[in-house]
């Protein structure tokens, strides 16, 4: 809050050490906690649940209902973490969102990251707690099929993270009014219904921290960027195509286009 | 908003010339791209899900597990992207809303068309994306199962159009206080519920621009009339149902039948 | 609206001529409309999604799948058509729940009986529409696992139907404040948790209009008993309970235990 | 709501004789039958979900379609039970949560005793019903994995009880606004993504009562122990940690912190 309001005032009295002090509030730090918190659950539940479905069924790769289990395990952990963590770090749970409201100008540089190591850090000792308690079990990385080249994953991969953080730009968005009371369910079907879209062909992630934690846990790094770079621009796109187009932010009141209410 | 404003008032001021000339708005083209933006993540997360499924199981056309994912990728992708386009240009998504809404003096008849341009146009970009990206994957289109006639097909389409637009003008109408918040979610609902029931006898599009561009994409027509026909049909049936007998729009108060609440 | 101001009133000058002619008003048409759409379009999702996941796999009685299809189709139909006819009638779509209404004094036994119509009507036109309109596939009606007794089925049916009701009524409360929003999507989800609970056992109906329609159009009024018997029993002591010891009606505010809220 | 404003308040003049008075009135009679409801049908449906589950396909134990039936099952149940219950009881419908309140100073230790009795009476109760019903089929325990300790498995059970309990205290702050109003939907999701991520590792209970009335029916309690010591634990550092470091109850406005809304 202290931040938004810095970056929007057009007071140029700002200096990057109070922005940097902000960083270390009581009230910063209880963000980066519940970031980390929101994250490490938000892996252990995604993948902690790709490798029930596997258990149940050794070949499930070839399984649609592996399927299933991933869409609806992505919107249900999606929601609830960022329930959680909504009035507390904003909710990002999520470089790929971080890096578009550091752009923005909603979040500041150091805080944003910051909130990059508590989400990197929690995805990453997730995926070891479920290696250290489900012994013998392979904690699996997210992968590209056979028939796409590692830049057609990228643009999925991209495209499906800039629909789900333009959703959450608007799910944040005070003047949406009724709309804002089940902004953080629709973010998680928006994730939800890209698993399913996604899951056998690029994996799905679109939250480069669940790519980067099973992939350290597991060992390898085989097309990282992919789960980086697409998300980022992505991100980033939808971000100021929101801020700046859809809803410019001087707009002081619902914005409504051609269509209205019916019965009006 | 202004649009609507002119149709419902009695002033018979408005020439078609001005009608016209609001069609080229700002915030005209603003709905425009919401529509586009909207109907195109639409039709890539739920034709690309089908993708998904029969990728994981070659015969899926047989295993019942595509049906789950048919039906949770309609509901979850619907709502997702209604709730990102509601306030900008109502959230139509579908060539039979928008038609409803034409028919029905929501909307003029230029905007409607800008609208139907809009949809087409996204989806087939999508599928085209998803050719692309997808190497080697069929893009697979709307068809009807052998026991049924086209027209046959085309009144169950018609049908769970009718009960999807009457829904979504249920949603929209500001009257019902707080229903309202959870209408976009309903209309997600009721579409997946739609596709579980007709998804392997005439497919569960109920959405033109759907059935159209992967039509297009794929290269094949065939019954193209089916998702065209009983949709408009269905949809202007149930705009006029609403607006006329159920919820006349000359009464200013919540209308309210022979059943309240509990505990009054 | 009316008619239970009437019934809660202390007066006793409302005659019963007054409350049969309260069933003929505009209003009231409306309402036995509102619940012949939603009926219709309940039964017609749902039986419908049965027989889609048969189609898909013709062994489907032994397939959990077709267990998760009617839980899913049982949730979104639900939630969808009561949102539609939560305004106008009351939202029944269930003969109990119009039962335990008229017990209950919420709603006039003259209504009641024509809800009813409304609602059977509904039901077996909706069955004749798919019989009709899927030649050659089998309308599917509700039955009793070996191993139950009728006796058994009923309690099963009746129990769920109690819970089901229970909901409805907890939904409708206006006391309950910002809880009413949500209560339409929660009755969905305790149907749907009821059909994956019951489904191979007593078929999950919980609803006698559902399993008349079926039962009149595929020919076998087979166990038929079992489906209202239960059901009406259910639905009545919920709503006396509801009415008399959970929420009694004297009360004005809400109701409290002895828990509250986190952070008071 | 009067025991907690004993408890909170610093007036020293409660004694433990009015305390334990308070677990005897109306009102606390009240709130034991409505958690008596909600458990025992929270059990019913969830055990019998898995029970349906098996009778489709014996075998079910191997099959991934069981897995969705008990993530949809426990999400659409726990939500549904929470609603009825939330007024009256506070919606506990869980030994730990029940245990967590009471160590925070929510709720009275006499009351809590009796939430307890109410919660294992009524899962003995529903797993007895559903045993005499439904003759012939086993009643599932919750059960470990192979390669899986006793010490994973409560470690397991209980950061997954951990999250839902810290959801159960976001979702009763009243000081969170209009998210307050998805919050029961929300405890349902986090519930189903757990019993998704957990199921065939540690069986995903989260809930004491629920292993209780299982193992009490099925006449085997072994393990009994990994499903009470992981969940109160995890339960009583959710509800500290709230408490005490994230949303301190001794601020009065909502607490924000280092970002706020979109376009504000």
């Amino acid at each position: 809050m202290l931040i938004i309001t810095h970056t929007m005032s057009p007071s140029s009295s700002v200096t990057i050490s109070s922005r940097f002090h902000d960083s270390f509030t009581k009230n910063a730090f209880r963000s980066y906690l519940a970031e980390f918190i929101s994250t490490f659950f938000f892996v252990l539940l995604v993948v902690g649940s790709s490798m029930s479905s596997r258990k149940m069924m050794p070949d499930a790769v070839l399984n649609p209902t592996s399927l299933v289990v991933g869409g609806i395990a992505n919107a249900f952990a999606l929601s609830s973490v960022l329930y959680i963590a909504w009035d507390i770090s904003g909710g990002h749970v999520n470089p790929a969102v971080t890096f578009a409201m550091a752009v923005g100008g909603h979040i500041s540089v150091p805080t944003a990251l910051f909130y990059w190591v508590a989400q990197l850090i929690a995805s990453v000792m997730a995926c070891l707690v479920l290696k250290v308690i489900l012994v013998g079990i392979h904690v699996p990385t997210y992968s590209i099929a056979e028939e796409m080249t590692g830049f057609g994953a990228s643009v999925l991969e991209g495209a499906l993270t800039f629909v789900l953080v333009y959703t959450v730009y608007a799910a944040r968005d005070p003047r949406r009014g009724p709309l804002s009371s089940i902004g953080i369910l629709v973010i998680g079907l928006i994730a939800g219904a890209s698993a399913l879209a996604a899951g056998p062909f690029s994996g799905g992630s679109m939250n480069p921290a669940c790519a980067f934690g099973s992939a350290a846990i597991a060992g390898s790094f085989r097309n990282q960027a992919v789960y980086w770079v697409g998300p980022l621009i992505g991100a980033t796109i939808a971000g100021l195509l929101y801020d700046n187009a859809m809803f410019p932010s001087h707009a002081t009141d619902p914005i409504r286009g051609v269509s209205g209410g019916i019965g009006v």
